[in-house]
């Protein structure tokens, strides 16, 4: 059995052979980085959605199932700064489906293509006897001076997020519980990637190191401070919260936000220098400062004591 | 539930939005073409390996499904005429699994990217309580005037295939009974992707059509046959058959040539007067004229009557 999912990517990364050809960035991003042409690169991720790990049919429809397929990978391209182009799908299907279902699900592919810049091109079909599997690759675009990584924030950044968090975990919460908040339940079965905003920000602003909220604040967060080797003091005050919430979780919320994962918001880091150049609000969204890079090995300092990345690790459940 | 897969992805076809910016080819045929730069296509494909549907682990070693998942994708971007470039790939893995078989698993990548001009550049790992699965998204490049489609065979065209049929198959009959044929087992467990062939061929050949035989020699030709909507005769007699597979399946050769699946040879057609420049081998593969397209509708006569196609269709079983 396998006992940390993190450890166990970091081995593989030493077995992978040498890369040949126009590899600007293998394994250990949120997509790999390959050279384009006319000063652009090529970004190229894959992510899933499995049945009862992922989500439950029993409060997802094939159409939000859809749409959050396609969204999550479009935040790993938004998370190196790109814009999403071209996907692929791989289906696992199993007896429970039936063909309107499956064409529900292509629905929910059409309402999210239809609203980014991003096609369906492809993909594959088959069937096994266990859960359902939802596997999509993409292939998205960046400019060279705009691809952003983990492994490049420097000690003195400010960190930033955009958005809300906790609201996706919290709002899962409630669906695993039959209920439903319009709000945040929204937030967990329809997630907006956020290229828009890194799009418009690295427009104007010089961004050091950038990845996506997908396993929880402070698991992603530290993500950048191994690849990058530095160590970040966190103002857990700071951390922007919904009203909503506030509302449902109380005293808790802040919890959701620290470890709930599946936001899909961005973290960046910057020189406060650039920070000065950022707008309260970009794309409708806020942004928010919660914390600095300071000097150090990589762990996180909130509130002047040293707290434990936690979040989403399919392998310590 | 669902009847039949074919049927199914000709719906979903329809389903599918407009599709932006440079798609040369979306939905229908082995990879999506999309346009590079320098007079050079992007192909963008992928493939599992479902256990239980696609392998057992009772035969199959991590290393060999290592080689297979890379070798059925790379046989995808051959079925376009192109070469293979960068992969990811998307592990699903349940609680039956170690490090180590992990390990084993990366090793058999390796093998496979040492051997050919791929890298595996990114991926992705979850777990789940079913089923292992091995999803492989993959890159590959082709010159412009060397993409070559399924839709494009012409009457009057020979048909022709790469190598020996129906090995695999039986292959994995001997395997899935506890037997072992080093030559039919090794073709089902390391398949051999046909692309260093097909480079060869279209460097002085105009080819017109090209699939490569996943589901079966008579459901792929007929794949050709309905995108490009003409009719096939085909010789049973001369359909290559190794001395392996004739002895171990004596007169039933030929069923498992006709409908095994998962040969990844690859079936082109091209002209009488092109067919005359083919030598009888490249790369060491026999190449075996095995019918002619002609008019009419899509269906395959054989020995002068029309048979129904049959191979390997997920919602059939």
């Amino acid at each position: 059995m396998i006992k940390n999912e993190f450890s166990l990517i970091n081995k593989i990364r030493g077995i992978i052979g040498e890369e040949k050809g126009n590899i600007l960035l293998g394994p250990g991003d949120d997509a790999a980085v390959l050279k384009g042409s006319r000063g652009k690169n090529l970004l190229f991720t894959c992510d899933s959605l499995i049945e009862n790990v992922h989500f439950s049919l029993n409060y997802t429809t094939p159409q939000d199932l859809g749409w959050k397929a396609l969204a999550v990978n479009a935040s790993d391209i938004a998370a190196m700064g790109g814009l999403p182009r071209y996907a692929i799908v791989s289906l696992i299907l199993n007896k429970k489906i039936n063909e309107d279902w499956v064409k529900k699900l292509y629905r929910g592919f059409n309402e999210f293509t239809k609203k980014y810049p991003v096609s369906l091109v492809g993909g594959n079909l088959s069937r096994s006897q266990s859960s359902i599997v939802i596997d999509i690759a993409m292939l998205g675009e960046v400019e060279q001076n705009r691809t952003i990584k983990r492994s490049t924030a420097k000690v003195g950044d400010l960190i930033v997020v955009t958005g809300t968090l906790g609201d996706s975990s919290s709002g899962m919460k409630i669906l695993q519980k039959g209920g439903n908040n319009p709000f945040l339940s929204k937030k967990h079965l329809r997630p907006t990637p956020r290229f828009k905003e890194i799009r418009q920000i690295t427009s104007k602003v010089k961004v050091n190191s950038l990845i996506d909220i997908s396993d929880g604040l402070t698991q992603d967060l530290f993500h950048i401070l191994e690849e990058s080797r530095v160590s970040a003091s966190l103002d857990i005050s700071k951390i922007p919260l919904s009203h909503q919430l506030e509302k449902f979780a109380k005293e808790k919320a802040v919890n959701f936000a620290l470890g709930g994962g599946e936001d899909y918001e961005l973290l960046f880091t910057l020189s406060k220098k650039e920070a000065k150049k950022l707008p309260a609000k970009v794309n409708g969204t806020i942004l928010t400062v919660v914390g600095e890079i300071i000097e150090g090995k990589p762990k996180i300092i909130a509130d002047g004591k040293e707290i434990v990345p936690q979040g989403y690790d399919h392998f310590k459940r």
